[in-house]
């Protein structure tokens, strides 16, 4: 059997031609590979807040969804907080998961190989004294993390320990994680100016 | 009025005497600081993941949560994808949102500010051209995030300003996004041994 007939046996629910051609019209017209994603998060009360997901830019045009995507982020009890959603730095590993998952999800449809299961677990740590302002020399984010994957699939280990570097590899949040973001935060200009 | 008592009237609702008290006792016993937190992640069918958060560990013991919150990631209909979720990089933009958001009412309750609303607008940008493995030199990750906070409260300009640039110094989920993060991704061992 071929890799192109092995391929088209193979369902992960990944249009991989698809991709192939947007990959494509990218090569030929860089501009449509600039992306912008947007969130706007509302403060609900305590630490609550909500934060929803819809239009974005791409392909050199607004990109509307038919639909908005809300999550909620909180603190938990222990904090005496309302515990009304995952806190946030948690909200994170999500993102990694999410990224790794659907990445190899795509590859694995690529390289011809059927998923049955893929789990993983993700840790991070986090040495609150940073946060809360105790010790100025400890960072406020994680201080690492951990990710084991747990894969059924029709494949080898080798193939699969490489469908897991091959993810990670193009993963967009494994990237953000271990590499520096120019993040700017401001107060928006007010609304109404007197001073023209 | 004095601080203390105008602090007594603002309603945050976000408790800062516990918080006072979380951050002196762990001073008395760093070890109490140190958080693990966790996800599970499993995927669905193509690029669609759900992302499950519930029991975390910190203060030296097992925290159980008596809830388990779920979040869903997928790729947008742009990829051929079901739009199942957030894509994992909007998820990002959720952690950031909900991490400044949760400081910024906990510094308003602390420095006595009585907040009416709090909305902010996040953009991140990405060039496709790094996931998609066009052009080896764009990364996978944000070419940069702005946030813009609009903010309704009892105080100036310059307090709010003071406001918002507190919640970001304070902030694990900026710290994570500027600053690198070591990340380890693995193949769990297999479940059972033949060589022991």
């Amino acid at each position: 059997m071929t890799t192109s007939k092995k391929a088209e046996a193979i369902d992960n629910g990944v249009n991989t031609d698809h991709l192939l051609g947007a990959r494509g019209e990218i090569e030929e017209e860089p501009a449509k590979a600039l992306f912008t994603w947007r969130a706007t998060c509302e403060w609900r009360y305590g630490t609550h807040a909500v934060t929803k997901i819809s239009d974005f830019f791409g392909f050199e045009a607004e990109q509307p969804r038919n639909k908005t995507f809300a999550v909620d982020t909180d603190h938990p009890m222990l904090f005496a907080a309302e515990d009304n959603g995952a806190t946030p730095i948690e909200i994170v590993l999500v993102g990694l998961a999410g990224c790794l998952t659907g990445g190899l999800a795509a590859i694995a449809q690529h390289r011809g190989i059927q998923l049955r299961s893929v789990t993983s677990h993700l840790e991070g740590t986090q040495d609150l004294q940073g946060v809360l302002g105790v010790d100025e020399d400890v960072r406020n984010g994680f201080g690492g993390i951990r990710v084991s994957y747990e894969i059924d699939a029709d494949a080898s280990r080798e193939d699969l320990e490489a469908l897991v570097a091959q993810a990670q590899k193009r993963s967009a949040v494994f990237d953000i994680l271990v590499n520096p973001t120019n993040v700017q935060i401001k107060l928006a200009a007010p609304a109404q100016s007197d001073g023209g």
